[in-house]
C-alpha cells in the first residue's frame, strides 16, 4: 500500500500502478478512496485505458468530480467517451455546470445525443438513473428471430438479461427474459412467450423504482416516457446503488446528521461540522423549552433537590423508548408494512406497548430511587415512568405516520426529535406528578 | 381489499382469489402480510397452484412457518416440492426441527440430496444461503459449444446469467457471463473469452458475499467449497435479501432495539415489548449512574437550584452530538472507509469536529442561561458544553471502531449507548466548571 500512499514523495506511478492491477476492483478503489485528492489524479492518470474506466466509474462521485477537474482535457474526454452513457450522466452530474457542457459538447454526435437524452430528466427521477442503451425486440418476430436480435445488440445494450417487447410505435407491450429466450422453441412467436410488462417510468422516484425491481425480482425493467414509448432500461446495480443511497440517508438522520457527500477521510472537518451543526442547532433551540419548564418548577425543585437527581435518568428512558418505536415505524413505513390508515392501530399497540415497558421499567427505577431519596421520590419516579413510556411509544411511533403523510421524510423524526420533544414533556408530567404525591 | 379482510367472515374465497391474482406480485403480498394468520392460510391454500408457490416464494419467513402449519400434509409437501432449493431451505429454515425433517424425507430423492446439500452449512454462511443448482461448462470447450451447453441448462439453473467454467475435477477456472457467451465468436476457446473468477466460499460470512457481488456489479457468483470445487451459485435477489436484513438489523440497533422477525402489525404486543426491553433495561441501570453523579454534587446543587435547569440541555446537546458522531463512524466502517489504524487520525478529527460544534452551540445556549439564570451561570453552561461536545464526538466515533475491533455489531454502539455514558460524564464536567466558576 506504500506504493500508493508514498507516491508525492516517490514519483514512482509504476509501482503504484503496479499495486492497482494487482488488486482486484473493489480493493482498488478502497485503496484510492483513501488518499487524497493529488496523489489519487496522479495514480489514475498512469492506469492502463481499461482499468481506468473501471476504476472511475465506481469512484464515489465527489472523488470523481476532483478526478476530472485535475486531468487535463484530452484525458478528462478520453474517459468520458469510454463510460457508458449512465456511469457518464453521474459523473457529468458532479461536475459543475460549465465543465459538463463543455465535456458533452466534446463528444461525438451520437454519444451526445444519448447523454443529453438522459441529462434532460430532473435528477432523482428513473429518467436521470436509466440507462438509454435498451435491448428491444419487435412484437411480431420469433422467438428464433428475437433472440439473434437480441444477440446482435450484446456489445452496445447496457444488459440483455432483460429484453423489451415492443409494437410498431415502440411502446412495450411485454417483457422476455434471456433465459425464456434461450429455453424456449425458437418456432414460438414471440407474444406467447413474452410476460406482462413490468414498467417503470422516466418520472417516477428512483427510489420507488428501484424498491420495485427488488420486489419483483428482475435484474432490469424497461423505462416508458409518459405516452408508453420505450426509453431505456433501468438496471438492478443502478437499483442497489439507489438504495445504498437511501439507506445511507436513513441512518445518517436516525442519528439526526446529513449523509457525507463523499468518503468520510477525504471529508474536511469544517465540511463533517457543516452537515452537523444545523440539526445540533434546531434541538438546541428546541432544548431551551426544557429549561423553561424547570424554571417554572423552580421553587418545587428549591423544596424537594432531591427530585433533580433523577432527572437525566427519567428523560433518557422516555427518549430511549420514543427512538425505538420512532426507528420500528419508521422502518415498518419505508417495508411498506405500515400505511397512514393505521394510525389509530399503531396507536393502540404502542401506548400498551409503553405502559408494559413503563412498569417493568419503574420496578427497577424504584430501586435507586428507594436508596438515594426515600420512598415518597420513589413512587413519583415510578409513577412517572410509566405515564412517560407510554406517552413516548405513543408519541415515537405516530410521528412517522404523520410526517410521511405530510410529505416529508419520517426518518428525520427518529431519535433526537422525539427525544427532544419527549424530555420537555416528561419533565411536565414529572413535576405534576410530584406535586400530588408530595403535596406540593 | 375487503374481499380479503372479509373472508373469515363471507368465507368467500373465489373473491379473495380473483382480488390477489388481479393485483401485481408484490401488491398481493403485502395484503397478505396485513391479515392475521388463519385468513392468509385460508387465502393461500385456495389460489391456483403457480400463483400459490410464487406468494409463498416471497412471504416474509416467519409468516411462511406459520402458514406451513395450517395447511394440510399433501399441500405443504406440494408446495414445498415446487420450490426451487434456496427457497425451500428458507422455509425449512422458519419450520421447527421435527416438521423440517419429515417434510425433507417427504421429497424425491434428487430434490432432497439437493436440500440436504444447502441445509448441511451454518446459518449466515453463504453455503445455506446458495443455490446448488449452477450453470457450468468444462473448460475444454468452444464458446459455442458452452452457450449450446448452458442453453441445456437454462430450464433448472437457479441463473444462466453467470457461468461458472470449471475443470476436469470440477474447480472453478473462470467465469463467463452469458452476455460474454452471445456476444463473441463461437469457434473461439473459452479459456480465451473467460475472465478470472470472483467466487465466495461455502463459509463465507453472507453479508460480506452479498457485499462482494455488490462491489463488482455482478448479477451472480460462484461458490465454492474449501478445496475449490464448484458447490452453487449465489445470486443478486439473495444478496439484496440478505442486504435488507442487513439494514434491517443497523436501522433498529441504532435505534437501541431488536429488529422485528415478522411484519410489524402481525406482531404481538409481547413479542413487540420483548424486543426492546433487554435495551431499555441495560440503558436504565447505566443511567443510575447519572443518579450517582448528581447525588454526589447535591449540596451544590442544593446552593445553586438554577443549575438544575439545563441539565436537559446540556446531557440532551451532549448526547445528539455522539450519535452524530457514531452513527457517521458506524456507516463509514460499513462502507469500509474507514478501518481500525484510522482511530488516531478519527479521534483527532472529530475532536476537532466536536470543538467547533460546541462553540457554536454555546454562542446559542448562552442566550437561555443569561436571561433565565444570569452571567455566572452562563459562562458554567457555555464551557460545559465546548467541553462536553468535544468529549462526545470523541467517544462517539472511537467506540464504533473499538467495538468492531473486539468482535461485536459497532450498530449497537450508536445513539443509545453513548448517549448515557456522555450524559454522566456529561454531567461531572459541568459540576466541576460550575464550582470553578462559581467558586463553590
Amino acid at each position: 500500500v506504500r506504493a500508493l500512499t508514498d507516491l508525492p514523495r516517490t514519483g514512482d506511478t509504476a509501482a503504484a500502478v503496479a499495486l492497482l492491477t494487482s488488486l482486484e476492483l473493489p480493493a482498488a478503489i478502497d485503496e484510492l478512496e483513501r488518499v487524497d485528492d493529488a496523489t489519487r489524479a496522479l495514480a489514475v492518470a498512469a492506469l492502463p485505458d481499461e482499468t481506468m474506466v473501471a476504476v472511475v466509474e465506481r469512484l464515489d462521485p465527489s472523488l470523481q468530480r476532483d478526478l476530472l477537474a485535475r486531468l487535463d482535457h484530452a484525458q478528462a474526454q478520453h474517459l468520458l467517451h469510454a463510460l457508458d452513457p449512465d456511469d457518464r450522466v453521474a459523473l457529468l452530474d458532479a461536475c459543475p455546470a460549465a465543465l459538463r457542457e463543455q465535456l458533452v459538447a466534446g463528444l461525438e454526435p451520437a454519444e451526445q445525443a444519448l447523454t443529453r437524452a438522459v441529462l434532460a430528466h430532473r435528477p432523482g427521477t428513473v429518467g436521470r438513473r436509466m440507462s438509454p442503451e435498451v435491448a428491444a425486440v419487435p412484437m411480431s418476430s420469433t422467438v428464433g428471430e428475437a433472440l439473434e436480435d437480441v444477440r446482435a445488440q450484446a456489445a452496445s445494450a447496457e444488459t440483455i438479461y432483460t429484453v423489451a417487447v415492443v409494437d410498431e410505435a415502440n411502446r412495450v407491450r411485454g417483457v422476455i427474459s434471456l433465459r425464456r429466450l434461450l429455453a424456449t422453441d425458437p418456432h414460438v412467436s414471440l407474444t406467447a412467450a413474452m410476460s406482462r410488462p413490468v414498467t417503470v417510468r422516466t418520472t417516477d422516484d428512483q427510489e420507488l423504482a428501484a424498491q420495485r425491481l427488488l420486489d419483483h425480482r428482475v435484474v432490469g425493467v424497461p423505462v416508458v416516457a409518459e405516452d408508453g414509448r420505450l426509453v431505456g432500461v433501468f438496471t438492478v446495480d443502478d437499483a442497489m446503488l439507489v438504495l445504498e443511497q437511501e439507506v445511507d440517508e436513513d441512518l445518517a438522520r436516525s442519528g439526526g446528521t446529513e449523509p457525507l457527500d463523499r468518503p468520510y477521510l477525504t471529508t474536511t472537518i469544517l465540511g463533517t461540522a457543516r452537515r452537523r451543526i444545523v440539526w445540533l442547532l434546531v434541538l438546541i433551540v428546541a432544548a431551551t423549552l426544557t429549561v423553561n419548564v424547570l424554571n417554572a418548577f423552580e421553587d418545587t425543585l428549591a423544596e424537594v433537590v432531591a427530585l433533580a437527581l433523577f432527572i437525566p435518568l427519567l428523560i433518557g428512558t422516555a427518549g430511549n423508548t420514543g427512538a425505538q418505536a420512532s426507528t420500528t415505524l419508521t422502518r415498518a413505513l419505508a417495508l411498506g408494512d405500515v400505511r397512514f390508515r393505521d394510525l389509530p392501530r399503531v396507536a393502540g399497540r404502542e401506548a400498551l406497548t409503553g405502559m408494559l415497558l413503563g412498569s417493568a421499567l419503574a420496578v427497577v427505577g424504584l430501586i435507586p430511587a428507594v436508596l438515594v431519596a426515600g420512598g415518597q421520590v420513589a413512587v413519583v419516579v415510578g409513577v412517572t415512568l410509566v405515564v412517560i413510556c407510554t406517552l413516548a411509544t405513543t408519541v415515537g411511533s405516530c410521528t412517522p405516520l404523520l410526517v410521511q403523510r405530510i410529505g416529508l421524510d419520517p426518518a428525520v423524526t427518529s431519535g433526537p426529535f422525539i427525544t427532544t420533544f419527549v424530555d420537555a414533556v416528561g419533565l411536565v408530567v414529572y413535576f405534576l406528578v410530584a406535586g400530588a404525591v408530595l403535596g406540593l
